[in-house]
């Protein structure tokens, strides 16, 4: 996939993107059909079957025709595969799923997939962090408030609630992949074709474990219209997007000619004006994270206009818009990586604009009269060292793998 | 509060309006100030206030144009506190803290009060729930998916999954209570001002350690710029009217005349056509879903652009939106409340249009034949039992106390 | 009415509040009963009425709670002014309306009076804009892309820039005042219960054209389910605030200590930091600019999930979200007023900044080497003054009604 | 293109997806090269090109990487048309314009394709919705309101408010359509770079003049940062979905087999339950109803967070939104199409629901008593024969091109 309308997109390749969906509503078909046949439902002779052979990226066209006129991709996906297999194995494919069940499994698979790549970079940023706030914990800069001058603080208290905001959002993500499960209810989420063709509930279910177990994700009661996990991952996506959005204000506007405190390691250029550096990743950043909550909005209706046994529009507003906000965060999340890796401190500058500043110190001027002792011409940074060791302390817990 | 453009708006009366938001922020006053005496940074003649005997419902007018001359309510109330008192009360209250300390803790406090309200109402409901599913777990309906009927399920099953919904949401909220915490920062996130007066970082702690304790909410960093807190707010209250939405889009299109297996137990009636029961409940319920996701999505928006130690509009966009909301989940709450309790089931209703509806015992054939078994002509439930018991458990584990 | 939460709420004072609304109500029942006898459906004895002094502020709270009953703010209004009246007017109030027929028209005639405010002030801002172009028509500024200096232009033509942004809101406002109508289409949009009394279609549109024409409002067919009147509304008052975040954005990053090209008259201070001037009404506009996008979607949702002759849900969704809408539109179209009215601008400082910037003359360099005749040394800023001449034309023809 | 996550995509093949962006983005190369030439700005050895020939499909991977690393799309492609060509055509290419004004212009002649088969559509849906309305003036079916059943009304006038929706929503198309405007001001708005190629303005306009008119594209002052064509389009293209979401909702609920007065021609079926017929044209319609407002939402966030001379972000984040909102209205288009020539409606039906409906004649039967007159036993539809008329007029003249 490529993708000019979103510049980035192809960090994402192989994530979310037709053929992944392809092959996981397949690995899905695969786990379900082969349970029947390991617990006995279906007969030996629908076993051995490689489902992944029979269909391809070739066939992607044919299949999303096919969406279009049954309004899901699952059930254009069963008549293909038994189209292109005979005997038992066609006979068996699919016994028990609903389309539902397949797409929405599918879906799972998929994000968790986007959610691993998402962690990892997650880590790698907060110990980027870590770093720089190590190596700049006391370096003054001036604090910002409503865009004016207020008080010096310094660039480590600065990273520390960088670092609050990634670690707050990779709380969101690590919690959210806890919670994928299976979907698996037969038609109307009571697993009523199953539980006939095994003959007993309890030979029914040992099917969804067995699946369950094959494609690694817990079982869980139907969710056909119960759309809280689906809420779930779109909510803690976009409270990435929020946290890189809220760094990449940081760094476009302190990248700044006038302020210049910081720089991304290597600006995109014009061709007609070489002198410039623009901070392009922090620009497409801003763009995620301005596009994000109206998509995570989206998967709330869809939520919340759930009915019946099965949706009637709701479920189908979801697909392309959880791969969207999955996408989109797997690309801010790789050029967040890149815009910390090579994100520049320019300690001179921000020592000199906080000497320019005027009034900074007026606060401490009056908090030492009311005090009457008078100010000790110290630093005014209050307990910014504190909450910058705080702030690492997190950021290295989670990179290391032991929050 | 009365409000004709959101009819039941009264439900929430009391709760994150004007006269609660200017209480809690005198609280907030009041908890810090006493801090600084107890601790010993302000002298004890700063001590004995009653600062909420000051500023009453008369000042809000008042207050409310110094808001919007200094762009918050905290600072006016501040100017107007020092006024109306004096010596070391004046001259000690507010030190070390700036507005957003203020108003940011004194919106934590309110949607305290919010929250507990959604939590007593989502336990409420699941009670109501675990019991009609209870006298209901068996009694049969057709199954509906994509709007037309699709194999016999369960009211027991079909109120499971309304269930789950509801413990997901009450998951959400709960989780949510528990990550309320103070801010206390100072002007730019360092508790400079509160070193300054207090002589060191431990006495200063030691002070926002006492507000916290008054207060009754955990300490924690400054959180300006990092405002995961009020998304996660906004996600849980949204995910709560996500899931009133999809029981009245049931309660909605089952108590349509035609189809009738629901109603409401007092409709909403019209002056001309005293027939009509609309039902009112599940109306303004889906008034509630649909409004909600865009007020979620408005603060990730403001969290997504958050910039410098603190945000130049972004913050500002939060709490109407936190207080609208807020007080519509409340009122969504009670309404949700009162909805589950009158819920009139017409099982007899349920099973004439099951067994007028076509087709549907056409999967369960389809499987028998392919088991060669033939059907037992059994209801083809499949595991709604089971299903319906374990969200009766999780429901009763809930509302009981022993989630 | 006063907002802590929305600082500034008390410049719609009067607009679109409760008392508003009932009064628009009311109007809209005098104005048909009214048209009823005067066409002589209703008898004279139904006459003479004065809707407007049996019902008033204090009966707000009672309707509040019979709007919540009935689902609607109508249906209570009309059951009380049956009480408080007697005889041929308690008889004929209401006759052939449907609630929604009130609570729409009611609507529309407190939206025309917003848009009427909106309108002025934004006129204003254009006729100040345009002096401010005049001024500064030629006064030299850098041009910054992506956040970085690139070539030189002029503060004329930034300005016209942003006139154009205020006029083409002005052009949908202004469109969205010339398609106000009136609803009136009975219980369900055919005026059957109009023609009943009657005895005539004729004489059923008479009433409706006699009502119309006493609220100064054009009849049209019945718009029950069809909202495009009310998101064309949403969309209009969003495209200021569109125009006026962009402005804010402007302003607030050019006010900026290191910039300081651009001030606010009197900026909001702090109590202990006296050097501050924060850019209060930029940050208050950026506010409107953040939330607005939600509240008109959410119109828009309604719209697309209308059924039926009136729909379940969709349209309660609309009145709250208009009035937000409306009053902070009002609200931000005076505040824009301010800033603008206020507005410093330092050239002296856009000079040194253009002096002080790299590379700002390398495109021009660039080119001249292209043509071979090198470059004449002048301003490189184009067609910046025709730009800026155009858009002060299109400014004066708005502001003194000549467009 | 082919999507599984939106089915029905294909019918929005070759428009507005990656290979029509690259072709109309070398299209305004093409133009702005061969005025140059034209006009005599650039020599003649300039002249001739066909840059279409050097780009095409299989360096779309290799551009995409290219817009990361700058920011946007434009930018490596002018590099690889001037790796592709030599002498005076590389030496000239691009000369006077900014990548935006490239991106703008070709994402305004991508929108004209979309708008120009969304404008076909509604009016094949006019047509249609009159034939429909004209075939079934009068035949009766029971309104409903807030899903309950109100009076009788006639599926003329039902189809009348459809007609009102599409309409309404053509309206907002055509209008926009005749919006559509070049875009071209240089680095930073003020054409310096062409002037100064050019050697004066009108020879620079002129360049201007001779493009536009190569792109059948009106000329307008540089829009980089007033953003309202964009919005419009998107409001535009919403108030479309809006429009068939609403018909859609009655499809879907008229369709439900307990009312079943309405059916799509051809429904989707399901692998095991051969009986069922889904109303997916509906379904995906409202899938599209319920995600469009989102994204138009984004446009306006966009267009309110404009900076400087040009965005930081802001303009990113339109790309993709606008060609999902441009592709999805069209698929959409083209489905709302099909169902509405598809669409059987069921008389008999609708005729035996009303019958049974309970209280129906409540109304008539208290207006009458009011009157005094008694009630005639009229079908108490009011004025739905005029109103069907006067939809069907209007529907016809759009249609047929006289509106």
């Amino acid at each position: 996939m490529s993708d000019l309308f979103w510049p980035g997109d192809e960090r994402a390749d192989g994530l979310m993107d037709d053929a992944a969906l392809l092959a996981a509503m397949v690995q899905v078909e695969q786990a379900w059909l082969d349970a029947l046949v390991e617990v006995g439902v279906a007969p030996a002779t629908a076993g051995g079957s490689t489902l992944d052979r029979l269909v391809g990226y070739d066939d992607i066209a044919l299949l999303s025709r096919n969406a279009a006129a049954t309004g899901n991709p699952a059930s254009g996906l069963v008549a293909l595969l038994r189209e292109r297999t005979d005997g038992e194995v066609a006979r068996w494919l699919h016994r028990g799923l609903t389309s539902q069940d397949v797409v929405d499994t599918a879906l799972v698979l998929l994000l968790r997939d986007a959610l691993a790549r998402v962690d990892a970079d997650l880590r790698a940023q907060l110990a980027r962090l870590a770093d720089l706030a190590t190596t700049h914990r006391d370096d003054p800069i001036v604090g910002r408030t409503l865009t004016q001058h207020a008080v010096p603080v310094t660039v480590g208290v600065k990273l520390a609630t960088w670092i609050t905001s990634v670690a707050d959002a990779w709380d969101e993500i690590d919690r959210t992949r806890g919670r994928l499960v299976l979907q698996a209810g037969g038609a109307a989420g009571t697993l009523a074709a199953s539980v006939e063709l095994a003959g007993s509930s309890e030979t029914a279910l040992a099917v969804v474990e067995h699946a369950a177990g094959s494609l690694d994700l817990p079982v869980a009661p139907p969710w056909h219209t119960a759309r809280s996990l689906v809420t779930r991952v779109g909510d803690a996506l976009v409270t990435c997007t929020d946290a890189w959005g809220r760094i990449a204000a940081d760094v476009a506007t302190l990248s700044r000619p006038e302020i210049a405190e910081l720089s991304e390691a290597s600006g995109g250029g014009s061709s007609t004006m070489p002198h410039k550096s623009n901070p392009v990743l922090a620009v497409l950043l801003r763009r995620a994270a301005l596009t994000g909550p109206g998509l995570a909005s989206t998967l709330h209706l869809a939520a919340a206009t759930s009915v019946d046994e099965r949706p009637d529009g709701a479920w189908h507003a979801e697909w392309s818009t959880l791969q969207l906000l999955g996408r989109r965060t797997v690309v801010a999340a790789s050029q967040a990586t890149d815009l910390l890796a090579g994100l520049e401190v320019h300690v001179g500058r921000m020592r000199a604009n906080l000497d320019r500043a005027e009034g900074v110190d007026a606060e401490q001027r009056s908090m030492a009269s009311l005090t009457g002792r008078g100010s000790d011409g110290s630093a005014y940074t209050g307990i910014a060292g504190d909450l910058t060791d705080t702030a690492i302390g997190r950021a290295r817990r989670i990179a290391e793998g032991h929050a």
